[in-house]
């Protein structure tokens, strides 16, 4: 027998959300606006009216929900549902009590996580991960999240802290970290860092096809538009292109070495560039893990892209009731 | 009822071996050269003396052997008892079917391990990991190697090739390590690497203790001098030791906010520094992982020391058969 579940995304920009089938269907979904700038009981409200308009759905169509899964940026303590840390993106979710806040007002069982180890439970169970055993999840966007399939379950560490690759120094003396750490992967790699990079090099070159394309507002610039100049041959593009994938294979590599992992699965809005990164970043983790372990690695895209999110807090749900 | 295994630890310089019992205990042990720049031959000559006189010593005071472990360096593929890849140190073991080769004198159930991930079992068993569920146990020599406990097992990737500590790049565009990867913290600080950086500053002034306390034979320099002199307050070994502890905590950091284990175990000859070491490698680790893991972690000295090895490999033929 299918059962039901509602699956929320807490995302910087927006909020996912969808009910999706223990199959792995959706059943329906929406997207409204996080609005992470304001107050955490906006942010609240708001996966209130996400939750609102799914149960509500659901008793239109005689669907009955089984629990509802959230996942959230940071470091979530999964037993207490409450954000712990590790949230630059919105701050002012430390300490939130997700869980206690929702129960409040709705009776279904629910279930916190991490939102990038929900996007590997969902890989895993219906994406890119599925039939692997070991598995590293990359989603590549503002920052660089992960999630940590071990033997074909969802690793956390000890204290729920781990996982978190974005925190992978790729210099020792680099460049300081909103977390404390010094030369973090994110600080490299991610849309963010990529972005940032061009507005330095334009600011020295005026010159340069990006600047042109964006009529000289470099506000304008995006991951978009670096990648679609790379594809054609742009040199500034390329270069940044480039050393994005040097620093990926650098942190991913280590990530290799110690963990071995059968596949890793790459999304996020940077992997959108699409196959030809995937690759270029293959060959960089190929030339830097261990040949046991590159010999036997797949880089591959993630499958589920936007809806990743709230398939895994759906599924986190299915898994823990 | 208590049993007994025989436990052998192969490393570059020696090969410690013992008889140890199911509870830990070590009945007898030993130590001979492995004189790992000959042949394979030789090498496997010497494991197998190292055995016979075990056995002889077994049945001269009537102790049943049930099983014996060997640790090797490199990957070994534990199954097939072949050693893969990643053995610089003595590269003529490369591709050795070292289990295959013991059957043939041996007929007791035998089993081949790599000898870091034999020193984590060891001190998860009965050292300075007892009681931990997740844990990282490091071993720095000549070379770093590392063994990682998850959920109390021992784990070893999907193809026998996680755990490569030693090779977690700190440096995007650092030192080219032998691995073929750049920037491996083994490159920056091992004993090879403390010892290899000593020289090079002592060569541009000779006017410094070190070289005093060697007379000036650069290749007297050890760790072990280094530490001393680092203990009396010398400037050049202090500068060698800071950095030490900063390439070990970026990689260290690096791996606790990927594992988030409860304790990082640290062993090997570098260790023997001791406490004033340890507790200096934690506090740049505290300073690097994310706060929630960091908060929740041992940084500790091994207990087993140089018997580690050997009381792993004997406790791999204990869990293994």
């Amino acid at each position: 027998m299918k059962n039901y579940y509602i699956g929320i995304d807490l995302g910087g920009t927006n909020i996912k959300y969808g009910i999706v089938s223990s199959e792995g269907e959706i059943v329906t979904k929406g997207i409204i606006p996080s609005r992470a700038n304001l107050k955490k009981d906006v942010i609240l409200s708001n996966i209130k009216k996400a939750i609102s308009s799914l149960l509500y759905y659901s008793r239109k169509n005689k669907i009955k929900i089984k629990g509802i899964g959230i996942g959230c940026p940071g470091i979530v303590n999964v037993e207490k549902g409450v954000i712990m840390d590790m949230v630059p993106n919105i701050p002012q979710l430390k300490n939130v009590k997700i869980k206690a806040e929702l129960k409040k007002d709705f009776h279904c069982p629910i279930y916190v996580d991490n939102d990038a180890n929900l996007m590997a439970l969902a890989e895993h169970k219906f994406g890119a991960a599925k039939g692997y055993k070991n598995c590293l999840c990359l989603t590549i966007g503002t920052g660089i999240g992960s999630g940590i399939i071990i033997d074909g379950k969802l690793f956390r560490g000890s204290f729920f802290a781990g996982a978190e690759f974005g925190h992978t120094s790729i210099f020792y003396d680099g460049i300081k970290c909103r977390c404390g750490n010094i030369g973090c992967v994110e600080m490299y790699a991610s849309a963010r860092a990529m972005v940032k990079k061009a507005k330095k090099l334009l600011d020295k070159d005026k010159n340069l096809l990006l600047y042109k394309m964006v009529n000289g507002n470099l506000n304008k610039i995006s991951t978009k538009r670096i990648f679609d100049l790379w594809k054609k041959g742009d040199r500034l593009c390329t270069k940044i292109v480039n050393e994005t994938c040097v620093y990926l294979g650098t942190a991913i590599g280590s990530a290799v070495n110690l963990l071995n992992p059968e596949v890793v699965v790459i999304g996020g809005g940077v992997a959108e560039a699409g196959m030809k990164f995937i690759k270029k970043i293959e060959k960089e983790v190929t030339k830097r893990a261990n040949p046991v372990a590159s010999k036997n690695l797949n880089v591959v895209k993630a499958k589920l892209e936007n809806d990743a999110g709230f398939i895994g807090a759906a599924l986190l749900a299915q898994l823990s009731s």
